[in-house]
């Protein structure tokens, strides 16, 4: 299961976590939507893996491990429930199935946030590592994920390098980098 | 308790914690300025709730619980007790009580007040959700209090929207933002 | 052993963290480099006390622990650990040993190294206080310890004021800051 024929060995999880969207009270757009952008930002093959999630921190955490663990992701995005309110809880499912906590993420999707909008600071997302897998939180909205995700894509190949996973070619579209050892 | 008469039905706590002004050595300026911001920046009726409480731990937790929870705030300020120092203990206190935290506040806060001194970083200032409560926690100095709440008020209302507060109006000094749903 | 004779009584710990440089497979440039920066920004007399220490959790704790209890130190810096890497974990070993976190440290490094490299998001680097002993993680490569401890250097004499350390005064290489009472 690690590894199958050609270049589809990169496997990436797409997770949108909404009650609405996971009860078909509207579609999911920002699945797709990340989906779209990362087929810009990534050269070559990779398998998406997408799933919907209503806002339940244990079904979150369970679908977070299983990308990771069992489906063999080296990143995993989420989208949605990174908010304040009641029912806002990626973050703490993000937190409690990482191993370590990359808190720099967070801090620079907000910031780049907050040049659209002031209330970019409600947004707690985070990122992590799982064994061999990255989880980012974006946010829920299409719009914000491609501002976020162009801030902070081009560290993405590089971390999956670190903690042992396949090599990620970035496109034209985005400066993916690597230091030079 | 829950809502009295005409439109003083938005409750906001403020706690200025510090040892010598709660020992009378000298009088408290924090609060008093915190309370002359907010009536810049809100329109319409609101009622604040003052106290004053010591550096401990615990005291702080239970006068944010109460003012959280009793006394039906949706939005409770602190001020003081966020340094490095030995006393200094009011993030530990916020987090204790918090269901969940706003890292984006503290990050935005030390980042605005890093403009004016090299010391903001010194600033372990955060801010959560309690129940309907918002809770920030801001500087200590009176001109750090304004600079701090310049940044993050225009945030606040939607905040408190989303976690079933009372809906609070900004003035025309501030720049309240609410997305468009 | 808490002060010796003449001006020396400023003990500052480095500590490097490595596999590879505690091995002997290269050699370590990373602290001679925190002790040549520290040696431009600090004025009068102080001792460096260097440590190496592999990439284990319970080895950087102890030496942690160590300089700040045992050998009087007011100011730890750490190099290396604080990537994503499995063995990078310098910053949950130094967030264990403190009695209080400052995040506003990680924050201002990492926006800082943001303006060179992507990547800089990588990074966990954190810091906080044990004790009268601040400790401040810094990245492991020469250049980047250079910038980051520019960055927040400033701040770090009037922090150890505040936790009952000696007076540290900056030299003209650095703008140390002091707020006035």
């Amino acid at each position: 299961m690690a590894s199958t024929s050609s270049g589809s060995h990169i496997r990436i999880g797409i997770v949108t976590i909404s009650d609405r969207a996971s009860q078909g009270v509207y579609p999911d757009e920002s699945g797709p939507a990340i989906v779209a952008v990362l087929r810009e930002f990534i050269a070559g093959d990779w398998t998406p893996i997408a799933r919907l999630v209503p806002d339940e921190r244990h079904l979150i955490e369970a679908e977070l491990c299983r990308l990771a663990d069992d489906d063999g992701c080296c990143l995993v995005v989420t989208t949605g429930g990174t908010g304040p309110a009641p029912r806002d809880v990626t973050p703490e499912a993000t937190a409690a199935v990482c191993d370590k906590l990359l808190p720099g993420f967070g801090e620079l999707m907000r910031a780049v946030s907050l040049k659209s909008v002031p209330t970019a600071i409600l947004s707690r997302q985070t990122a992590g590592i799982r064994g061999r897998c990255l989880i980012v939180n974006l946010p829920g909205k299409p719009k914000s994920i491609r501002e976020c995700l162009e801030a902070v894509f081009p560290a993405i190949p590089y971390c999956i390098d670190l903690i042992g996973g396949p090599c990620i070619t970035g496109t034209d579209c985005i400066q993916v980098f690597r230091p030079k050892v």
